[in-house]
């Protein structure tokens, strides 16, 4: 799908990457969205906006690549006590960031694209996190849902509503899990 | 929230913004969207540029006030049987819209812009024709899900995959229906 990441490490091509992708993040915490250039961010990153042209095509692909690199898991969900206990407590935590003032932005970013390949990107990130917790559970021994009930029935709703709507509160997140939860194991 | 939207009909501010988004309409059917600039729009609606700007503010939020523009039904969802039938074939021509690359287009100018205003109107268009199909259900005597159930399980995941991932299908659509309708008439 023509997506150049994961450049040999320490290569020049990876350092060019680092040094373009720090600059916009730069930029973007301390200047107006819309007075950040591609120019700009080649004169800050050392590199010739050619170079910049020629691996993102243009400032909206770009600004995707940086959100969608920042939108990557530091790692795995943490372990609190069940599986459904991680669960709560990561897509809380997820839904939070989301619809924070940065996370709406860098959503933004991700979908103003008009190559979908970081918005996939994205969700692919959340479905790895919900992988490990769907591990979690076999291990455990624990009833749990699958992953496209998750993604179907407790991360749309939480991001429908971050774009569309009103942000997602803490109760309405245990309600969607409660809700996903295989039947016997829901109703605790 | 600043929403300047249905002025007096017939009245200057109605032609103005009628003429605003023809020439928008216009321009992107025959232009590459980069190459569309409030200056060429104020020339083709034959207002001046700063008209455009006192009113919309810049360039994103007069194309997201356009794309929400479109993406207003016609009319009611058509009677075809009963209301979930009706459902059925509301949200699988829903799905079909969304999916497409004009539906991708507009969904991406509505939530490009930094102003939440249009990307909750559209919102409220769907949630609009899913209250008409919840009288119709109620008038006929048929089970049927909930406004918010519907939105959070039918909805939700057609716009997250629309947005993140593969277009959703017709038999996608039919299977969240199935599983929002209530329990004693989701099992047919």
């Amino acid at each position: 799908m023509g997506y150049r990441e994961n450049p040999r490490p320490g290569g020049r091509s990876a350092r060019v990457q680092a040094a373009v992708h720090q600059s916009v993040r730069d930029m973007l915490s301390t200047m107006d969205r819309a007075d950040v250039t591609i120019p700009l961010i080649a004169q800050r990153a050392n590199v010739t906006p050619s170079t910049i042209y020629r691996r993102w095509g243009d400032l909206q692909e770009l600004l995707a690549d940086v959100a969608a690199s920042r939108l990557q898991p530091d790692g795995a969900p943490p372990k609190i006590g069940s599986a459904r206990d991680d669960l709560e407590a990561w897509v809380e935590q997820y839904a939070d960031e989301m619809a924070s003032g940065v996370g709406r932005e860098m959503i933004r970013d991700v979908l103003s694209a008009a190559d979908a390949t970081n918005a996939e990107r994205c969700s692919g990130y959340t479905q790895h996190q919900l992988c490990v917790l769907i591990a979690r559970a076999k291990e455990y021994g624990e009833a749990f849902p699958t992953l496209v009930e998750l993604m179907d029935h407790v991360i749309s709703p939480i991001m429908y509503r971050v774009l569309f709507d009103q942000a997602p509160g803490t109760d309405y997140v245990r309600e969607l899990i409660a809700r996903a939860m295989p039947r016997d194991t829901s109703r605790t």
